[in-house]
C-alpha cells in the first residue's frame, strides 16, 4: 500500500543538491524549489531514503520525510494552494 | 483545537520573500529555507491565509498549505530527519 510523502530538503553545496534533485525526480513530483510529493511503498520509501543518505552531508544538510497518510485515504484538503495551483499527483490529467 | 500545518513556498520577489518569512515567523517555527510548521487553530490558519494572500503575487507565486493532522494526535514518526535533526515544535525543550 502507498503513503504519500512530502520531502523537503536544505542542501548547502550545489552538487549535492542537483543529486538530491535527480534522486527524487526518480520518486515523485517536483512541487516547489526543493519540495517533492512521493507516493511509495514501504520498500520504496527504506531505498529513496538510503539513497538521499549517501548524497547528502549530514552535518550540514537535511532532508524531512513528512508522512501524510495513505494514497487511499487522501483527503481532498490535504494540500492546499495560496497563488499558483497546486496539481494533485493521483489526480487525473485529462488531455484535451 | 489546533492542528498541525507544514507551509512551503516559492516566492521569486525577494522582498515579498522577506514579506512571506516575516508572515509565518509570527505563526510557526521555521524549519528550512522555505518550510515553516506551524499549529494552528482554525481561526489561526485563516488569518494566516488571508495575510499571506495579501502579500504573494498569485501568478508568480506559490504558498503550500499541508494539513498533517491534529496535535493532540501527533504520530512521533510523522516527521523524520536525514542529516541534521529535526525537533518538533510541541516537543519539550529543557533547558540544562
Amino acid at each position: 500500500m502507498r503513503r504519500i510523502y512530502l520531502i523537503t530538503y536544505d542542501v548547502s553545496h550545489p552538487k549535492r543538491l542537483r543529486q538530491t534533485f535527480k534522486c527524487l525526480k526518480n520518486w515523485g513530483d517536483h512541487l516547489q524549489f526543493s519540495v517533492f510529493e512521493c507516493h511509495l511503498t514501504p520498500t520504496d520509501l527504506i531505498r529513496c531514503k538510503a539513497e538521499l543518505a549517501e548524497i547528502i552531508h549530514h552535518d550540514e544538510d537535511q532532508v524531512l520525510v513528512v508522512d501524510l497518510g495513505s494514497v487511499e485515504n487522501r483527503p481532498d484538503d490535504l494540500v492546499q494552494a495560496i497563488g499558483k495551483p497546486y496539481s494533485d499527483m493521483a489526480a487525473p490529467c485529462i488531455v484535451v
